[in-house]
């Protein structure tokens, strides 16, 4: 497939600069531009070399541009949607970056309006507990998972484009409907998310917070590392997927109601059973990944 | 302060073997006997240089001891104080490396009888998801935490020996009550572990567990690690510190169910906020950590 001569890429953070450094690492683009509210941080991608050019109008910017990367907080992309509709050229593939796919594309569908068909969307499953453009690299994309949720509307060669770069990238491409796409995410990284939160949130909250936390080990760190997520992405997120996120939180209140009354009980017998399950489930999982 | 002559370590795990190990480095120690049920297991702490001399029976190897290292799962260290009581040489110290104090003293005291003042009970706050003398290195307590909890029967000099000791693998020691130990614990350890597991054994429930995991991405490694340690080394745990555990259970629980409330009003200003001030916990926690 020809590179892609003008990649705009709106939200310049760790997710939108290493889809910008990962694409020119492979020769897959052109010129990069880069949208973004902070001229600090624009700048430091452009130093960076993420991107060709700083702007700050998303309309003014994606005039002329073969693909747009919508990487923004899920918040804001409604906003951005509306503020391009009426500025893309007729061959422009719109793609986004969001770690929810139905309101994702419940803002498209409302802010692209007849343009829907050009947008397909996606979610790269890498993060890291750093972010702005001083957190991209060229290699987060790397074996990486990215799930694209295509449209009805959209052109099979717009898919193609889509999981195409995605692929220079260095990412795993694979298909869901966003529906599964959500429920799967809230719970196996929104849900874990929302625990690692009300967990730090919880101890926070007491008056010998520091002195108790002072004892905590390196297993506690892993832990909590996803309550070093940027608040307002989290916020955003849970919101979007407010209905799913529910339900897996009810399952795991359930399940954690159980295993207090088997502590309650006193029973180790089946303390252990579940322990050894979850183990066991976990193992599984991580010999998966490496095959 | 004059090296160990004999050291036995009552089970050569990864805790027992990282003891031996690190006081050898140090040159704190002459002759090590390890003690355990699984020859195989003793045999790789032999190849290791961990122990140099492997024995099954508890009660004779500690015979000319100088320091006696009880590092069982807890739930086999009462056994393990009873079978050694008689066996103690007048000036024998006897520790211990679990990870609740209270239930492990109560053991002691059942099981030592009258030779209670030898046991000066500490608890290593270092692990792995590794187990067994194949994991042991003698890094393991470098720089990490060790909480002696000294009995009021405890003669100066026993404690002192228990404090030089591990401050010879590297650790930094602290002195705490036992039971403040166990409540802070709770918090800082046990509830997570409990936690890791109860997500792990909700997910590993369903049906579709295998394709539901086959969609995570590193943030849930790291959220679910404590869930590899061993199910019996928990369960031990848990049941041990059980009422400290439910308090924060129960503390958790209401943190979860406030969340919950807060997600279903779709009030993301108060989300936010709690997500704020458990990042800030968390960083101002590490920060601390690196001074």
């Amino acid at each position: 497939m020809r590179p892609i001569e003008r990649l705009v890429v709106i939200g310049v953070g760790l997710i939108g600069g290493s889809f910008a450094l990962a694409l020119k690492a492979a020769g897959g683009v052109g010129h990069v531009v880069g949208v973004g509210r902070s001229r600090a941080n624009l700048d430091r991608a452009l130093a960076l070399g993420a991107i060709d050019e700083a702007a700050a109008d998303a309309g003014a910017a994606a005039e002329g541009a073969d693909l747009v990367l919508v990487a923004t907080p899920i918040g804001a992309m409604a906003e951005v949607f509306a503020s391009i509709a009426l500025h893309l050229p007729a061959n422009a593939v719109v793609t986004d970056g969001g770690s929810t796919k139905q309101s994702v594309i419940a803002a498209a569908r409302a802010g692209l309006g007849s343009r829907i068909k050009a947008f397909v969307p996606a979610h790269p499953v890498a993060g890291s507990d750093a972010s702005g453009a001083r957190a991209a690299t060229a290699e987060l994309y790397r074996g990486r998972e990215v799930i694209v949720t295509p449209l009805p509307e959209n052109p099979p060669e717009a898919v193609a484009r889509v999981r195409w770069a995605w692929q220079q990238c260095g990412a795993r491409v694979t298909e869901m409907q966003p529906v599964d796409h959500d429920a799967v995410l809230a719970a196996v990284s929104h849900l874990p998310h929302l625990l690692a939160y009300a967990f730090m949130q919880e101890l926070a909250a007491r008056a010998d917070a520091a002195g108790v936390l002072a004892h905590a080990g390196t297993g506690l760190r892993d832990f909590t590392r996803l309550a070093a997520g940027k608040p307002e992405i989290w916020r955003d997120i849970c919101l979007a997927n407010r209905t799913a996120l529910l339900g897996e939180l009810r399952r795991f209140q359930d399940t954690l109601a159980g295993v207090g009354a088997l502590l309650e009980d006193g029973d180790g017998v089946a303390l252990e059973r579940g322990f050894d399950a979850a183990r066991a489930a976990r193992l599984a999982w991580l010999v998966g990944q490496e095959r």
